[in-house]
């Protein structure tokens, strides 16, 4: 059973992605596996990626264009299948930004100047983004859309979810029963490490490129990055992430792509050292990300499929989004003429 | 000529009233008045309730929805004509939300932490709203999605209408011109004094309700109101502001409903002492509101032609606003798959 508790509410699993490109083999095993095991589940999964936060520093179109293509392709390579989850460009649906600034009219100042990754991030900024400073409201509004229950996140968002199920709470106290309280679902794997100096975060932008696995890196390119991976003076394999964070995470690794548990692939290990063992990891890494890479690389040929399927997927999102908003506003009393009940009711009559 | 500057852009003037049910005089001779009298010299003229901005400090929801329709009511008596004029509901563009969140990632915290209204508001609260802090990007918002060149403003919102010209220019200078940088017209004569204290703005909030005249006021009360205003111990009819708030103020009142400078007032009450001359501005006055009363009651009473008009106007403003919303997405990179062009080609394709 992938989601524990249950609430009154019908489960519905919410998550979303930067459309920063590429993506390393921390992001997919951390995260993106997850979605798609969720999706296997028969859970009611929708998945978004999220080019408005992406604005909260903004990027060259171009590039930003470029990267959300090939975020879509990589998602879809990774396992999400648009019949089955809801895959949908955050931009394309207006209602995010509009849920935004109603929730933002319902917190302080204070509340989000407390957020842990704004206090982090802005800490030696001369001069703060406002967009750094508001995201946590547009991020609980992508959630509160969809009436999330779930929500899988890394360890550094727990606290921003909190801000959601604060918004929820805070909403329905004043308007009535509205939106569930969302949970999170943390991966604990989700944190791989640096090859290079596994007291970090496994990160693109680490200036060592050795230092991260990417899903498009070629077999010999993974092979040569397992190698130089930093372990340390012990020859055996044990998994120990505290004392022994190099092997420990290379372990994870090779449990996270071959399902096997860290014991199990321990006790495959013993009689090899470190560096016999690497040559294990690198064969298991490589043959998992093979046919991700084959796909990524083939679906970013096919710009008309990948436009096709987050033009459905959007539409399908801005069906249930409509649905929230138009609730949220009568609740509120800005549905004054209830235009958009007005524009659909014509609608329907023209068809 | 009620513009005088021009600008290379087609002009276009827009400006928002809060949906705060009733208005006073100061808000009428001060801003409505003025808003009608562009109407009539022939300028694009969009005018806009907006309700997302009274969600800065969250109202009772029926109480919102009763003063949309008051409001709307009250243009309409005041002499807007949905013909000539685009007069809708901001909730119902919801490219007002979206542009706010692009514009809010183009400035920084201390900019809006520096805007004078914002100081002088939060200075003696505890717990300061988000939205308090947030409304001037809305604001900016709503005036580029129609690229206004002129906005009527009071004095107060001159610093806020800066914000909306520096954002303009960000966004211009990164990603090419898009938006013209709007002047505000400031009308000198809107600021109506307090009837019982003249050294203060008249305020519907103000405890006091003698202080204010509204709209609705049948003629005794205005009468009363007019009689019972503070003047000083000269008898003579003078306009002199700053030595002679209290009889310059009605002087001010006088000249705005009758259309004669305060020079001309000032001379057709030589011989009348203040007492005497309270009766003729009471007189002007009553005549001058009288018609608009009665519209304003007709106009309450017929729901189906006020919702009428807000929709129809809603329409043809969420027409521009769909064009400046797509430019701008396209601008800044978050038009992948160009989901609204190809919905909208659809759209014509199934007609």
């Amino acid at each position: 059973m992938l989601i524990r508790r249950t609430t009154s509410w019908p489960r519905k699993v919410f998550s979303g992605v930067q459309p920063t490109g590429a993506l390393h083999i921390g992001n997919y095993l951390g995260a993106v596996k997850r979605w798609v095991e969720l999706q296997e589940a028969g859970e009611d999964v929708t998945y978004c990626i999220v080019d408005l936060h992406s604005m909260t520093i903004p990027p060259d179109p171009d590039t930003l264009r470029h990267n959300t293509l090939q975020m879509t392709a990589t998602l879809l390579a990774c396992g999400i299948d648009p019949n089955r989850a809801t895959l949908f460009l955050q931009s394309a649906v207006p209602q995010h930004a509009e849920l935004s600034w109603i929730l933002g009219c319902l917190t302080t100042m204070a509340r989000l100047t407390h957020l842990p990754q704004y206090k982090e991030k802005s800490a030696n900024m001369k001069e703060i983004p406002l967009g750094l400073y508001l995201y946590p409201v547009l991020q609980a509004a992508d959630i509160m859309l969809y009436k999330a229950t779930h929500v899988p996140v890394g360890e550094d968002q727990i606290q921003q979810l909190q801000l959601a199920q604060s918004l929820a709470r805070a909403f329905n106290n004043k308007y009535g029963k509205t939106f569930p309280l969302c949970e999170t679902l943390v991966n604990d794997g989700s944190r791989l490490k640096s090859l290079r100096d596994p007291s970090k975060k496994m990160s693109k932008s680490d200036p060592d490129s050795k230092s991260c696995i990417m899903l498009m890196d070629p077999p010999d390119l993974v092979l040569e990055k397992v190698k130089k991976s930093v372990t340390d003076f012990k020859s055996e394999v044990t998994f120990d992430p505290a004392e022994r964070p190099g092997v420990s995470n290379l372990v994870t690794i090779h449990s996270l792509v071959s399902g096997k548990s860290t014991d199990e692939i321990c006790q495959e290990a013993v009689g090899k050292n470190t560096g016999q063992y690497k040559l294990a990891v690198a064969e298991a890494l490589i043959e998992h990300l093979r046919p991700i890479r084959e796909l990524i690389e083939q679906y970013s040929r096919d710009g008309g499929y990948l436009s096709s399927v987050i033009e459905e997927g959007s539409e399908r999102a801005r069906a249930t989004a409509e649905r929230t908003i138009d609730e949220v506003k009568e609740k509120i009393g800005v549905d004054c003429f209830n235009v958009g009940r007005l524009r659909r009711h014509v609608r329907r009559e023209n068809k």
